[in-house]
């Protein structure tokens, strides 16, 4: 049987509230590499298993995007292969955008989940209904997050997140059985 | 003297029915990294250990083809590289072609070996004859498989796989004897 | 509470001492990966924790800067790309050239905190006020500096020795809580 | 105090002995790693560490190659940059073609050293004086060898075999003292 981590009951009352996901890019989309080139072209790594999710996320009623205080080409195309339902770059204020997000979507921070790993993030983190970092954010996000992946940034954190979502939320299991979804 | 991981003998007669052994890609030939570049090509980084024991497969008598649900012109660059039987890309129900497969192969799904890490693969996991995935694989995955490598996707996972496989039908020895086959 | 490692009173008097921070590159600022394609272009995998923090630095007066043994293009992208107050390539006799930076910049040894990971570093590591090196230097550098980090290069060492020094000046709280800085 | 593994006298006659260092490239040199893009090119990641080492190991007196089974055009870039002696690619069998260097440079297997990851370096490992393997080789190469690094390939295996020859050959210490080398 699948047992993610035990989760107290306040917790998964928090979990279950969810109805939008965001998530920050380097060091939790990925393992916070930066590859460049002779030219200064950027490169990333990402994660199959984060993308891999996203359809049963949006079949399941949750909305997910990105928001990122960088502003690099080739995050763009990742979130479009993602098929986020909003990506924002260069943020230099995250929890003003994301208060903006959720008056357009009609939602509040308690209905909110975000997944950050720097300083950039604490604020939003501090403020959402549930907060979430990869294993090897930074130690002082770590311990203002309720919720710490076991897996790193770009090893499957965000995966882990959602799927952990899901199954509090109950349906994880039909997700297990509904091909027709990916 | 080389020890794999204890196998009951059931599983080691499951193992030694097998005739062809088909592989899942992302998360499995590779650590299921997508890097991508600003405009938006593909990159993959498979693992050469994987690859060097095709022709020792394939000279003992095994079949070894790739399934993949995604379709990126670098994963098919590493098939051909690795001089795979057949491989099928932008697959969405993999259990349908590898029946298909097997029609055309003269071989049952009790002969076919088969190694995947995600939610696409589950189907076909429980169906086959012997059923493996890499240590980095989803949970639920992990649950479901006879076999799981002590090395992730991309790290080796397949090639474990592969020299268990020769090990418990008696043909690894003979192979690392064998350098006119590499 | 973030808990950095544990730190002896005198190791601590040294840190406070600190005003400027030069660091090598390869290894430190990269997990020493040198990525080459066919037509010989250097590529590296840089870490965006390390950039998040120079302004950080800056803004609590700490000058920072790069010193390295190696002359390649995408170094020097990096660099320019992280803000550093300077950066030195090609460089045979590191000790030499950071004596020169103190005196333009009216430091003293004392004043200057290093982290190398190799041979070439021994040298500046002994003299220093204050020497690092991260977890995966080699064994014989590892032994001859005042801190060793608990990341590897490329994996955030350089960000744990910034969070150390600004720590234990105490403007670390301050950075915290000051989202206009970054 | 620098301390390798604990030598045995009889393996530290063997080292002692050694005058020509052999490597395996893929899965030595580097993490077995091959990198792909969509036109088929390949990109390597080499360890910076592996390569500081050369000059040293050139000073006090060993010749330093690499035999390779595989023919990539980004592999003899490396062999170039880390300025070898020799280095041969396209190799099928390494010994007799190992058995020609030494004729040539009138030197016998019992000085040569070889370290090696796979099935195709099992003959030459089972000849030459002194041989090693990273220590993610397959489980049937580390079985052989008298020497099992503690690092991996492209993590520095190469760097702690060729500091473990110098140490033992009594030119460590010397070296840590020679930046005019490097």
């Amino acid at each position: 049987m699948y047992k993610p981590q035990a989760l107290s009951e306040t917790l998964r009352a928090k979990i279950k509230a969810v109805k939008l996901l965001i998530t920050d890019v380097d060091g939790v989309l990925t393992d916070g590499g930066i590859i460049l080139d002779d030219a200064g072209v950027e490169y990333k790594r990402f994660q199959v298993k984060d993308g891999q999710i996203i359809p049963f996320l949006k079949k399941f009623g949750l909305a997910v995007g990105a928001v990122t205080g960088r502003d690099v080409a080739v995050v763009k195309r990742r979130c479009e292969q993602m098929n986020l339902d909003f990506h924002y770059h260069g943020v230099k204020n995250k929890l003003e955008l994301i208060n903006r997000v959720l008056v357009e979507r009609n939602l509040t921070l308690e209905q909110c989940a975000y997944i950050g790993d720097d300083i950039i993030d604490l604020d939003v983190l501090g403020k959402v209904g549930f907060s979430a970092a990869p294993k090897d954010a930074l130690p002082y996000v770590l311990d203002r997050v309720d919720f710490v992946c076991t897996l790193g940034g770009g090893k499957g954190a965000f995966r882990e997140l959602a799927d952990t979502i899901l199954h509090v939320q109950g349906t994880l299991s039909e997700a297990l059985h509904r091909l027709d979804i990916a």
